[in-house]
C-alpha cells in the first residue's frame, strides 16, 4: 500500500471506452494521474468502441468531457494536450475472434515503439454479460499471457448470486490467474473509507474500546436521495440487497469490525476482511422475515420537490416486487463482537445522501448525575463517508452552571480543510492497479462470502413475494419495520443529522435547577 | 452536589470585608448570586473592618468594585441597588474580645428582624495569622455556636508544613467540627476544573483507558505570566511548592486520578480524592533531587515587554532562595496507575499564562503506516482549564492522497459558546457553602495528606541551598533540569499551544511519495 510513481511502460485497454464509466470517472482520474507526475512517460490508452472513429474526434470527445467531470484543467491546459496524446482509439466488434487481431497489432506496435513489452490493463467497463465473451477472446490471442504485466479491472455486479459468481470466477480464471483480476469496489477508494483503517490502527486509544465489551451497536447507513435514474431496466431484479448491501456495505462492514493486520500488505488486510465476511452469521430461511426488512418507495417528495413511486419510474414493471431499500442485522459469530448487532441499511429516495458509520458506545455502568432533558446519550463516534466526510465525537459534558448536572456535546474532526486536494475513488483505484497493488480490491474468497452472507435472503426473496409494497414514502427513512428491527433489541436508528447544538443546550446553562 | 436556592435566612460575616479579595471576588460573587434569584431574601452580608465607615459610604465603595469586577450590572441595577441593601459595614478590632460584643449585637438583632436565627457564615478574608484569634474570640461569644446552622469558611494558605496545619486544626476544632469548616480551593470551583469529574463518569469510553494500561504519562501544568507583583512580601519564605502545588496542583491530580465514587455526595468524592493523596509516592530526603526541581525566574521578557527578575522585584530580598517555580515526578503507587509518572508543574514568569491537562497514551503497539515529517503522533487527550476551556482530542489520520501515510489531527471541544455564561469560581463555591455542601471544599485529611506529601520536599530545600539561583529567564517555560526530570524517562513536557494546524499538513496531502 505504498505508492510509487509507475515506471514501466503501460498500455491501457479500455472496453466501453465510449461509455458513461469512462467519461464521468476513467478518463478524469487517467488524467489527474497523468497531471500529477503518476504515469509514466510510456503509456497508452487505447479506448475501444463498437463504431468507428478517429483518433481526433475521440479525443476532442474526451476533452469535452474532461471539461465537465475533472475536477482538473480542460481542454486549453497543454498538459492535458499533452495527456490527450496518450490516447487512441480502437473499433472493436466484442464478438468476434478476428476483431481482436487488429487490437493485438495496436498493442504490439505499441509495445515496439516503447522498446520493450508494456504492461498491460484491461478495463471491462462494459456490462457483465460481456465478460465471459472478452475473457475467452483475450485468451485466444494471447493478449495477457504474462501474469506478471497484464491485469484485469472488473466493474460490480460480480455475478448475482453464489453460484453465479463461482462461474464466472472459473470462467475468468482460464484467462487471468487470481492476483491479474482486480475487482473493484469504488467504495474501498473513497479517503474517509481508507481512513478507518487509518484511524483504528494508527491510534492507541480507540481499539481497546473496539469490542463487544465496550460497544453497545454498529450503525452503517448508505442512503441516496436519487432514485433509479436511467438506470431502471438494469436496477429491475437486482434490488438494493445485491447492489449495496453485498458489497459496499459489506466492505464497509469488513473495516469496520476487522483484526488488526499483521501489515499493510494486500493479503495481510485482505485475510482479515474475509475472515469478517465468514463470521457473519447465516440465517436460516425461516429466519429472513426476523433479521432483514426490505422496502420499495411510494411517491412522496424529496426536499420539497414531488417525486414518482418506484412502480411509476421508467423502465419499472407497475407490479415491480424489486426492493429499493434493505435494513438488516447481522451478527458476527467471533470473540470479538459476539453478541454485538450491526445494524445495516440502505435505500434509494431517502430523507438525504449519506454514508455513514455510527458506534454506539454502552451506557455508563453507574451515574449519579442528573441530567436535562436531551438526557443521558451514551458515547458515540461517527464516522462521516460523504457527502460529509468528517469524525465526530459525541460526550457527555458538565453544563455550565451552579448544578452538577450534564449535557451532550461533541467533537469534530473534519477531514479536508478542502476538498479539492481529495484524489478520487477511481483515482486511487486505477493508481493501486497500474502499480500491481490489490489491497483495495476484492479478492474472490471476500466475494463469494458476500455471496454466501445473502444467498439464503435472496433465495426466500425470490419465492415470497412482500406484503405491503411500496412500504415508505420517498424523501422518508425507509419503512417502519424497519425500525421495529431495532425497537426488539431497544434501539433506534441514529440520524447522524441530529447534531449536537452547542448554543442550544449552553443557553439554560445557568438556569436554576 | 445538586444545587438549590437557598431557603434560611442567613448572615454572612467577612472578616476582610475591606480587602482585595472582598472587593474582586466576594461581592461579585454575592451579588451574581443574588441577581441569578439564589438567595433568599432574608440574608445579610456584615463586612467587618478595623476603620468606622457608615453604611452608605461602604455600600457606594462596593458599587463602584463591582462595576470594576463583577460580569454583572453596577451601580445603576436597581437589582444591584436592592442587593447593596443587604449589606451593613460593621467595625471590628479583630484581637479585641469586646469588639465581637457588638457584632454579636447586630447578628441578633438581624435574627430577631427575620422572626428566626439565621444561618451564620463566618468568611475568613484575611491572612492565617488572624485565624487563630478569631476562631477563639467566636467560640467567647458564642458566634457559632450551632453546628447545623453555622460555617466558616477558610483561605489557603492552612499552615506551612504539616505540623503547622494539625496546630490550626486542632485549634479551629475547638470552635468549629469538621462539617462546619469550608476550606476554600477556588480552582475546585472552577468549571473546567468540574468538568473533568462529568468527562470521566459521565461517559463509558473513557473510563476503560483510564490507567497504566493504555496511559503513558499525566501532565498537569499550571503556569502563570505575572511575577510576585505586590505579594512579594507574602510569597518570600512560602514559593511555588506551598502556593501551588500543595493545593492547586495536587487536587487537579486528585480529579484525574481517582477511581469513580460510589455517587457524588460530598464524602463519596473526597474519600476517592483523598486515596489518591494517600497513594502518592512518599520520597526520602536523598530523592528528593531526583524527582523535584526547583526554579527562580532571571530577568526576560514577557510578549517582548522586559520584565525583572525574582530578585529584584519588590519586598524580595537580593539573595533569597525562594522558589518560584516546581517540576516534579509523582508516582501513585495503586492498581490503576502503578509505574505511571504524573509530571507537575508551576511556575511565575511563564511564556504564556496555561493550566491544563494532558493525558498522552501509549504509542500503538505495532504500527506499519509510513508517516510524514510531523512523525507517530500519540494519543493525547488535552484538558484546558484556563485560559482556554477546552479538551482536544489528538489522534493519527489518513493524509488524503494516494498513498497510505498517516498525519497528526485533532479534534476540539470548546467549553464554552459564550464565557459569560459561566459562574466564576467563588460564585459556585460560597453558593455550595451557604447550603451546605462542601463537595468543592477539603476535607482535613485531604489538607493533612496533601502536607505530608510535599513536607519532605520543603524539609530538604530548607536545609541545602539551591545551587544555581536565579535558574530560569522570565518569560521561558522554567529551568533546564525540568526537561531533563523527563529525558530521563524518554518524556518531554508537551506545549498545548502546539496545536495540529490542518491546513499546513494538507498542502502536503497529494505529494508523491
Amino acid at each position: 500500500m505504498t505508492k510509487n510513481k509507475l515506471k514501466n511502460p503501460t498500455i491501457i485497454v479500455i472496453f466501453g471506452g465510449t461509455g458513461d464509466l469512462a467519461k464521468r470517472k476513467l478518463f478524469p482520474a487517467f488524467q489527474n494521474l497523468y497531471l500529477d507526475g503518476r504515469m509514466s512517460e510510456k503509456f497508452q490508452i487505447i479506448a475501444l468502441g463498437r463504431a468507428e472513429k478517429n483518433n481526433e474526434d475521440f479525443r476532442s470527445y474526451v476533452a469535452e468531457n474532461l471539461n465537465l467531470f475533472s475536477r482538473r484543467k480542460g481542454i486549453d491546459d497543454p498538459e492535458t494536450e499533452k495527456f490527450l496524446s496518450h490516447i487512441t482509439y480502437h473499433s472493436l466488434d466484442i464478438d468476434k475472434e478476428e476483431s481482436y487481431i487488429g487490437l493485438n497489432e495496436k498493442i504490439n506496435n505499441f509495445d515496439l515503439a516503447f522498446g520493450e513489452r508494456a504492461n498491460r490493463l484491461f478495463y471491462l467497463s462494459i456490462t457483465p454479460s460481456f465478460i465471459s465473451t472478452i475473457s475467452s477472446n483475450i485468451k485466444k490471442i494471447g493478449l495477457a499471457a504474462n501474469p506478471k504485466q497484464d491485469r484485469i479491472i472488473i466493474e460490480k455486479p460480480f455475478g448475482y448470486d453464489k453460484t453465479s459468481a463461482i462461474e464466472l470466477n472459473e470462467m475468468l480464471s482460464q484467462t487471468f490467474k487470481e492476483e491479474q483480476i482486480y475487482r473493484i469496489d469504488h467504495y474501498l477508494g473513497k479517503e474517509t473509507v481508507q481512513n478507518i483503517l487509518a484511524f483504528r490502527f494508527g491510534n492507541s486509544m480507540f481499539e481497546p474500546l473496539w469490542s463487544r465489551n465496550f460497544i453497545d451497536f454498529v450503525q452503517i447507513t448508505v442512503a441516496e436521495e436519487v432514485g433509479v435514474e436511467e438506470r431502471g431496466g438494469f436496477y429491475e431484479g437486482v434490488g438494493a440487497l445485491k447492489d449495496m448491501i453485498q458489497n459496499h456495505l459489506l466492505q464497509i462492514l469488513c473495516m469496520t469490525a476487522m483484526e488488526a493486520p499483521a501489515s499493510l500488505n494486500a493479503d495481510d488486510i485482505r485475510n482479515r476482511k474475509a475472515d469478517v465476511l465468514k463470521s457473519i452469521r447465516r440465517i436460516k430461511p425461516d429466519e429472513v422475515d426476523h433479521y432483514i426488512v426490505r422496502g420499495q418507495y411510494d411517491a412522496g417528495e424529496i426536499k420539497g420537490v414531488p417525486v414518482p413511486g418506484y412502480r411509476q419510474d421508467k423502465g419499472i414493471a407497475p407490479d415491480s416486487n424489486t426492493e429499493t431499500y434493505v435494513a438488516m442485522k447481522i451478527y458476527l459469530d467471533n470473540w470479538r463482537w459476539q453478541g454485538i448487532p450491526f445494524y445495516l441499511r440502505s435505500g434509494k429516495r431517502m430523507e438525504e445522501k449519506q454514508s455513514s458509520i455510527i458506534i454506539q458506545f454502552k451506557p455508563v455502568p453507574h451515574s449519579s448525575f442528573s441530567y436535562g432533558k436531551e438526557g443521558m446519550t451514551p458515547n458515540r463516534l461517527i464516522i462521516n463517508i460523504q457527502p460529509s466526510m468528517d469524525i465526530k465525537l459525541q460526550f457527555m459534558t458538565k453544563k455550565p452552571g451552579l448544578s452538577m448536572s450534564l449535557r451532550p456535546a461533541e467533537m469534530v474532526f473534519d477531514y479536508f480543510a478542502c476538498s479539492t486536494m481529495s484524489p478520487e475513488a477511481y483515482e486511487t483505484l486505477i493508481a493501486d492497479a497500474l502499480l500491481g497493488d490489490p489491497t483495495l480490491f476484492m479478492r474472490w474468497d471476500q466475494v463469494e462470502e458476500a455471496w454466501d452472507a445473502i444467498d439464503t435472503i435472496q433465495q426466500v426473496w425470490k419465492t415470497t413475494a412482500p406484503k405491503n409494497f411500496p412500504n415508505y414514502k420517498a424523501g422518508s427513512w425507509g419503512p417502519e419495520e424497519a425500525d421495529e428491527l431495532l425497537a426488539r433489541q431497544g434501539h433506534k436508528w441514529i440520524p447522524n443529522t441530529q447534531n449536537i447544538k452547542q448554543e442550544e443546550v449552553i443557553s439554560n446553562g445557568t438556569d436554576i435547577q
